[in-house]
């Protein structure tokens, strides 16, 4: 096969599907047509202030795409191939309607012959973005009818800026007359991890006389077993590996993959190939230890949530990535790497991808295969009750095959859902619903090996709060302390963004104007999520009281985000096994928010917090169970001394010391040693405590230190 | 097709599959082997004493059942067709295998066109019952990797005593040259339920030149819809019927059913028919009031348990439906009957088949069809891990589709269930298990419209207690006042059998000694469920003392286990809508146990509870609200008066009075009038209470009585 990247795009719009647009610009592919017209006609940067509402317009419009293809002639077939278009379109050829389609996860196919040796147009007209004509308002219901991110309607943390486009690549495919239209792969592994069998499944068109050979070659470039088949129009090969390599998860061994690739060949020739990198893991879903407690009378357990990869449980430490970008088109390689690799510098191990966003490009489950980094997939649906409806069904069905079929293959993958929050009463969707029951069987019928759960938080789970206050004088992390729920999939510590940050993306004259009239509404600072979210004024003050200015307050905001999120994260980890993940919301923004629970600030910028959370999830650390970070006088303050350690290996014994430092003097609260732990173990090793005395400045901060200076910890702490 | 009964079989048993049986007797089909050796042999009735144990030796073995067939010949086709053989097997041919399988839910068909004109040998080759090597003991284990009911492994109120046999009619099928092999129906209903499209999927064989009728036929005989079409291998075919009369459940409307065929026809002769009967009913189901509670953070909130049939929300009244007999050949129209009859009579709406037990006939379905009972069927799995195997699997894929097909036209199946306690420790399994994951993808394609979940208890539903004490002071009753679940799917109050029906099967040397040594503990009377179940003679004497005589103490315990029936029944009523059903454990028991939960004596006697239930279950009625039906002396009772109305229908207004009844004198605590009271409602109409003197008796009542007598209530009260 050989691919021409189709070029020399004009892009406009009109009012219906069968009307020319008024007037073209250049364009280019993959797009959005956003960016196009952004570009074309020099619109100013939706992310700064309220700019964005200036490119609402466009969602209401019919857009066309237009490019002229030659299309080769002779013994060969050829095809106009496009990875995705968002989101509903048709596909003319010289003004004749050739295909119909809906969905952005499934490719669309045309076949050229007709045209052979023809110099042709090709149209692809898009529809406006969904909408449900009897829902008010623009937000995420307009999504609740198709298979598109309802993020994109907007969301606490992102404008209502729905893109549209031909979002991946766009080619004119050239294939010899016998070649392969289709492969997918698959693979079994045995119970005992030491062997592994790889299938594929291909389509060939012309198969008379051809043969097709399914080949595994190892990160060498060596054949690792391959075998030979006569092709047929449907031909099912496989091959078995003896001690196949595994993928293992981020520092808990190496991410080995392999290629797999079918070859169609003809009088020994190869003269067709499709192939993929294949990874090999066994992922389970195992019950966690507080699911094996009964009360009377019996209700349901909890559902399993701990996560056990080739053997091994595993602690799933992460967060939850959310789009990128706002536009598809800009979720490059080098822009997910950005994010991903800060995910795993944090010491994560887990990314739960949400279903309000969308499955992503290969490019960020191939970096996530490298990285070793587990993808939580959603599939898009999120706090909406997504119908029992014919239409709607259809279209999910073909987007969720697709979707399974071009991922099941990526190591990482490690846990389909099908979506964010579908039981909880803003939803209203059931185990009774369709769509659910549909996606669970597509998962069964085509990863059957990877564990499905049909929304988060499922049965002993919990999301939120998010908040780092939860009462006048109570913190979030002492809930956290007092709770008894399996996972924590969500959970949030907001705080503003840095003042400087802000000032990027503010214009002058609002700056110091915290408003819900001006653009601090726009990027979330207020009424994002109930009135004064994200840039809680009031928990700012309740761990440092009021400041002089802005700044100031801002400063004191992004250290309290760092000290909840660390105190949670800690607090999930140290209940391990009861408890088996701790994922936070959310881990990056998709443009620049003023207030966000995120680590990240747009595109890829640690906050404080990042720092803090990444000292949390250290494999192997110290960690001091605090019942608050926020102390009266008076109180005695109570600690509890952990080794967290995550490894399968064992720890070996050490000492620790406990260290109170208030205005640089140093008192040792605690002083002894502890044993070996075991690998994968969480273990109490002392205990101490402090009074706190009228005369504790307003901060100060705790110290664990020991014999491996690579386990000691921080804790600051207020007095108020 | 023309059918002929297969006869003059003889039985036998070997030590293989390949080994002739040593000895024959006369035998017949249906049967179960135990039965035909019993009856041939003088075998002792296996419900009397312990003489079941001398049965269990023939689990081990290869039983063979042979007869011989004479098959006609000519421009026709002959097949045998076994509707059940239980469970693995091999049919032969004069000495041939032509047929194996395994699992009783999917008829086995053996071609004879190869002997026609010839008189051939029949053999059936019953292989011994599923055993778990592995496993130790003979309990239910041994039933978790086969489609076989666990059950008969023995349970808290079942003997191990394992069927096997061919459990169901066999035949020689005659058929025309051209004959339909297979016809499979189903049914989509409007949202508006007025319009009704039914479907036939007929496989033909040697179709050529014929053609198919599709045709639903109404009660009076007349046709309603047809349509023909020429015949095909396979054929789908599909004809709707406006205004279709509905199947409703009892009470709540008529029970109108249709018949439904495909007529296989040539030159305009009907020459082949297949079909069946079929209701039109749509059932959903909702989530209760009590799911739209939020806490935070957020957990998943409950799983919809709320039946809605034909648009009304009905409250589920029932109770749990297990094997009525041991032996599956016995279970017959006249006997399903007999049980079923007395449940609609007791005012309840809805079965739970019970995932321990099998899927029943044709016959219960069409008598819970014509009756109007609700069945929430379970697939055969029951407190078991079952694994994700591939040949269990398999079989298991199987046998779900023969079920789910020849279920879905009953009206009366309202709900399926993967089985029984799943998710329980003891069981192990969890909503990532293979099994349950592939039932919910078979009951999607095959009936999409009826509610699936997996297991019971789901999330938000409870199982338990069975006791009419949960404490040595407390009554169960008052658990449930305080308990918010949104359906009791398992709730029991034991007591021993009557002393007279006991006195029937056990020996006159045991009858007195109520002991581990006898068969007082294998008829359940004791170590049964803990050490002291189900004959629990502490919880007797809670309410009455301590008795004279062993007549006199079950007496009492039928007496106690009426009024904690009585209570839990009403106190999960008054609950509607948060709770939505209250199925009792269990209705009925398939031999005579000594002391059980169930509400009916084996066969189908009913206990002194069953009309107690049948009280508290009226439509319409009166019920006191008591904290707990126990009262000591200084205590203050305060009762709560509620008048609940399930019908869709207004209660008018009335008046009630209150009457404590002690010794013959009569106290008027309460009277006052209540307003109408809107159809489907639970409403409180007024509140009293009395002081508990020392000089109350040991036993005295409450009566509530009205305007309308049939709401009237009673209450037994214990002066303790």
């Amino acid at each position: 096969m050989k691919t021409l990247a189709l070029s020399s795009w004009k892009l406009g719009y009109s009012e219906n599907v069968n009307a020319l647009p008024a007037e073209t610009v250049d364009a280019w592919v993959p797009s959005d047509v956003q960016l196009v017209w952004q570009k074309e006609k020099g619109m100013p940067d939706y992310n700064y202030g309220r700019n964005y509402k200036e490119y609402t317009w466009m969602e209401k419009k019919f857009w066309v795409y237009s490019t002229d293809v030659e299309v080769p002639a002779g013994d060969l077939h050829a095809e106009l191939y496009f990875e995705s278009i968002d989101y509903r379109y048709v596909i003319r050829v010289d003004g004749k309607d050739v295909c119909e389609g809906e969905g952005m996860f499934t490719p669309a196919r045309v076949d050229l012959d007709p045209w052979q040796g023809k110099k042709i147009r090709v149209d692809v007209v898009i529809y406006p973005v969904p909408h449900v004509e009897s829902a008010e308002g623009e937000d995420r219901v307009h999504a609740s009818h198709s298979v598109k991110p309802a993020v994109s309607y907007g969301w606490d943390w992102h404008p209502h800026l729905v893109p549209s486009g031909i979002s991946d690549k766009a080619e004119l495919r050239v294939y010899p007359s016998s070649y392969i239209y289709d492969a997918a792969f698959s693979y079994e592994l045995s119970d005992a991890l030491d062997k592994v069998t790889v299938k594929a499944e291909a389509v060939v068109k012309n198969p008379a006389g051809a043969e097709l050979l399914l080949s595994l070659v190892d990160k060498e470039g060596k054949t690792a077993a391959s075998v030979k088949a006569p092709a047929d129009e449907k031909t099912a090969l496989s091959v078995t590996l003896e001690h196949p390599e595994l993928w293992h998860p981020v520092r808990r061994g190496a991410q080995t993959r392999y290629d797999v690739k079918v070859t169609l060949l003809k009088n020994a020739d190869a003269i067709d190939e499709k192939g993929r990198i294949i990874g090999f893991r066994r992922v389970k879903l195992l019950k966690n230890k507080m699911a094996e407690e009964e009360s009377f009378p019996k209700p349901q357990l909890p559902n399993p949530i701990t996560l056990e990869i080739n053997g091994q449980r595993i602690f799933g430490k992460g967060t939850n990535y959310v789009p990128n970008e706002i536009f598809y088109s800009r979720m490059t390689r080098e822009r997910y790497a950005a994010v991903l690799e800060k995910a795993r510098d944090a010491n994560m191990n887990i990314l739960r991808v949400w279903g309000g966003g969308l499955t992503n490009r290969e490019d960020f489950f191939d970096l996530c295969d490298e990285m070793g980094l587990m993808v939580w997939q959603e599939f898009p649906l999120a706090c909406n009750n997504y119908p029992d409806e014919e239409h709607y069904l259809s279209v999910l069905n073909q987007e969720s095959i697709s979707i399974i079929k071009r991922l099941r293959t990526h190591p990482s993958l490690t846990l389909w859902c099908g979506g964010n929050e579908l039981f909880n009463s803003w939803s209203g969707m059931t185990n009774q619903s369709l769509a659910l029951r549909l996606l669970d069987m597509n998962c069964l019928l085509h990863d059957p090996h990877t564990p499905f759960m049909m929304t988060s938080p499922n049965c002993g789970m919990a999301h939120g709060n998010y908040a780092t206050m939860s009462g006048e004088d109570r913190e979030a992390v002492s809930d956290f302390i007092d709770r008894d729920y399996t996972a924590y999939t969500e959970f949030g510590s907001p705080s503003p963004a840095p003042f400087d940050y802000i000032q990027k993306f503010c214009p002058p004259d609002e700056l110091y104007q915290v408003s819900v009239d001006n653009c601090w509404l726009d990027h979330h600072a207020l009424r994002a999520w109930g009135e004064k979210n994200w840039f809680n004024m009031a928990h700012i003050e309740a761990y440092f009281g009021k400041a002089d200015t802005l700044e100031e307050t801002i400063e004191h905001g992004l250290v309290a985000q760092a000290v909840s999120y660390k105190g949670i994260f800690e607090t999930a980890r140290r209940k391990w096994p009861d408890t088996s993940m701790a994922i936070n919301w959310c881990f990056n923004e998709p443009w620049p928010c003023f207030a966000n629970n995120s680590l990240l600030l747009y595109p890829d910028l640690p906050r404080p917090a990042y720092y803090a959370v990444k000292e949390a999830l250290r494999d192997t650390m110290f960690s001091a169970k605090l019942y608050k970070f926020r102390w009266h006088t008076g109180e005695k303050a109570e600690i509890e001394l952990y080794v967290l350690n995550d490894p399968a290996e064992t720890l070996p014994e050490g000492t620790v010391k406990v260290i109170l430092e208030v205005e640089g003097k140093e008192t040792v609260l605690y002083e002894g040693s502890y044993a070996a732990v075991a690998g994968g173990k969480v273990e109490k090793i002392g205990a101490c405590a402090f009074d706190v005395t009228e005369d504790l400045p307003k901060t100060f901060s705790l110290r664990v230190e020991g014999s491996d200076p690579g386990m000691n910890s921080t804790y600051k702490l207020f007095h108020v």
